[in-house]
């Protein structure tokens, strides 16, 4: 039954979800927020969606590049390298994005007449961004419950495991990670060396899954 | 201490709040999602502000006026006449409206140092407006607080009283309120007819306060 919205980046988490619970998702929901690598993951959002016969909504958020603070929203000089869980990664949140995002997908599965809202937050975002971590996760599925006719809850399916444990699932899917993006600088190729780029290679090493996303720095880890 | 962002509407309620915290707000925060009274309370919003001193910004959420379903959305003439609290405002909800509000004025609280997100709903907001219940705000609060570093809260002062108790407070504060907006019409004038005119009326009313609003249809209340 599709009865659902997707959260939809177009980044390894979100279409490993998609392709998961493609029998249950009406509409993948990408947002525009005006951050470097946007431009470069949306079209993987809508490519997959696509290939699926979901609809695609993008949602323009441009007012965030206008009155949020964030690294990820001041060019790709701003964006820190090394491992995803730093502290310096810290920079690169943009302040309650989450919480953002999925307030406007409960509005739209309102409006049209779905139950839930799924994202594809996992185990590892916690160390940096609260708003990825179940308690906060739990805490808006009560105010979507509370403050909407028909309840809608909130799914994040994959809050309790890991990026690798999410690679298993989509490599078992037939998914090529090459046809998804990473990189937080939003170069024409992945850099290799910031944060979420660390972090896909970390991954995809992890699960013994060949990684055919061409990158920049493509032969040492940056921290190594 | 200037700690606070206030979702200010430019009606009576939020302009109300807007003067008696004016101590409190650092930013007033106004949403343009398209409706047909948007164009006629944000001057307003802003006009107070100005007198305050107090920054005011306008997010633009044209996104609701293409995804969202609501009758505020669909032109004058969608709009339902009669009592406020008639079952028939319902078509003048747009689906959790309110969370993607509170969620974006976090966001900006956030980045700018703040701590409060403060909205100006009331106890006779409850009847139509899943979003504008305590159980809501409870629980959105609680999202805020675990989705944010600096663990933002949700005020929402005026809750438990009714909009005669605001309009009271508010002219003992001085404000005009001939100098806010309420008519979800949104033509030259207030048309005096729909639920927002309706209820406006019967709070001054009840108030004891001189109606300096101009109204289309000013001498019958619509539902005598």
């Amino acid at each position: 039954m599709k009865d659902s919205v997707l959260i939809v980046s177009g980044g390894m988490d979100s279409i490993t979800m998609l392709y998961e619970y493609k029998d249950r998702i009406a509409i993948g929901l990408s947002f525009d927020y005006g951050s470097n690598h946007n431009a470069r993951e949306i079209p993987f959002a809508r490519m997959h969606c696509e290939r699926l016969g979901i609809r695609h909504i993008v949602i323009n958020l441009d007012f965030m590049h206008r009155y949020f603070k964030s690294s990820l929203l001041e060019g790709p000089d701003a964006i820190p390298e090394g491992h995803y869980a730093d502290d310096n990664m810290k920079s690169t949140v943009v302040p309650f994005r989450n919480g953002i995002m999925l307030a406007i997908a409960t509005g739209i599965a309102e409006s049209n007449g779905l139950r839930h809202v799924m994202m594809a937050n996992h185990g590892g975002d916690h160390t940096i961004y609260p708003d990825c971590r179940p308690d906060f996760v739990a805490a808006f599925g009560s105010a979507t419950a509370a403050g909407t006719y028909e309840g809608i809850t909130v799914e994040a399916l994959y809050t309790g495991i890991t990026k690798a444990d999410i690679a298993r699932r989509g490599h078992a899917l037939g998914i090529d990670y090459g046809e998804t993006w990473s990189c937080y600088k939003g170069g024409v190729r992945h850099c290799g060396r910031c944060g979420t780029c660390v972090e896909r290679r970390e991954a995809l090493a992890e699960a013994g899954i060949k990684d055919n996303t061409v990158y920049d720095s493509p032969l040492t880890m940056p921290y190594e």
